[in-house]
């Protein structure tokens, strides 16, 4: 199978995907997208019309017959079906749906981070990120939210990973939130702090990172504080 | 096990869990809890708090054991693992994936129709769709993707429900969407519009109408078109 992505440097949702079968050693064949303008001429878009699936967006997971799957959350339920082997989601039934409870509140949630702080992997915004976090009630809620998030899941499971020992789902769909904490150097809960270090010390995260610092793309709808790089 | 609700009239998130449940004829208990203005004494809030959850909307489904699942995909997928016989997920495993793609997609997306046309069963608002439809480009586009995602399951599965003869979780997840383009009179192809029937015809379905048609109550911020009822 197939799994479209856009830019490593810019493309959360492209990550979750890519980090839950990278981190799991589940192959499958990676195909990069680069984000342009999305205008009428849009390269990104001929190549999704290409699919034939109806869909403009990455990530997407296409298998060998043309069937496609898109959104993140159908995209692990859809590993975790064709994968039982493998701990996509917790084996336990309670620890499994409090995993989907949480990522579906990232799916859907989450506004004032997302929008404030995008994925930028290769750029530093301490400054920005401390003013954000002194102007931006909403920011703040979010980020008090994910840190409660990450200490109940790392208090019940007793790490490292939000849910046990095994790696999953679940902490590839807060990695995204590990580089936008990190690169706007927002502040953690100590126990947080250390998960976020966790997932980025990952290798099928630091794999990512390093493809993504290769990347010299600028798209200026995803750099809200720089107008070059 | 209880589903935490909000008011039938107006709380779409609400519907699609409890819709799920009923048209499945799986057992439980509805707790109904009143929206209010979700200030610092508000009752809402405080009957959520006291779940220990550590969340504050509904739907929420809680088990005996005081057990708590939130957001309407993971109660889905909660709800189709605590009852493997019951067809929540379409059985064959590529049906089941687009069902996940549709209802992510309507989970985290559409939010032209959610703003603009916010699920009302009982007031019907035709002019304001008519000039809605005219005026706001974001409305026509979630339209037509509903559209095509209607025409598009339905084709592939034969009909009437969206994966075919049996009702399921993806049905119930578009649900609230049939009451909006009802009340507010949006255009739909002959295809969508039947299906719209279909579901509104729901013996569950009229049930949650029918007590919704019971409410009095009148919540400000889900009231864009009147200032009393």
């Amino acid at each position: 199978m197939k799994l479209y992505i856009g830019n490593k440097n810019y493309s959360s949702w492209s990550l979750r995907p890519w980090l839950t079968l990278k981190g799991l050693g589940i192959p499958f064949e990676e195909v990069q997208l680069q984000f342009d303008d999305f205008g009428p001429g849009s390269q990104f878009h001929a190549a999704l019309d290409r699919l034939g699936a109806g869909v403009r967006k990455v990530p997407i997971l296409v298998e060998d017959d043309g069937f496609a799957v898109w959104e993140t959350l159908a995209i692990a339920e859809y590993i975790a079906d064709r994968h039982p082997e493998s701990p996509v989601w917790p084996r336990d039934a309670k620890a499994r749906a409090r995993a989907r409870s949480y990522c579906a509140e990232m799916h859907a949630g989450f506004g004032s981070i997302r929008n404030l702080c995008p994925m930028n992997i290769e750029a530093f915004f301490p400054d920005v990120g401390a003013r954000l976090i002194e102007t931006e009630p909403g920011l703040r809620k979010d980020l008090a939210r994910i840190d409660q998030i990450w200490n109940e899941a790392l208090q019940a499971s007793g790490g490292p990973f939000l849910f046990g020992k095994e790696f999953g789902a679940a902490d590839a769909y807060f990695a995204p939130v590990v580089m936008r904490v990190t690169r706007f150097a927002l502040p953690l809960s100590p126990m947080a702090a250390a998960y976020a270090k966790t997932i980025e010390q990952l290798p099928a995260m630091q794999e990512w990172i390093a493809a993504a610092l290769q990347e010299q793309s600028y798209v200026a709808e995803d750099e809200p504080y720089r107008k070059a790089r």
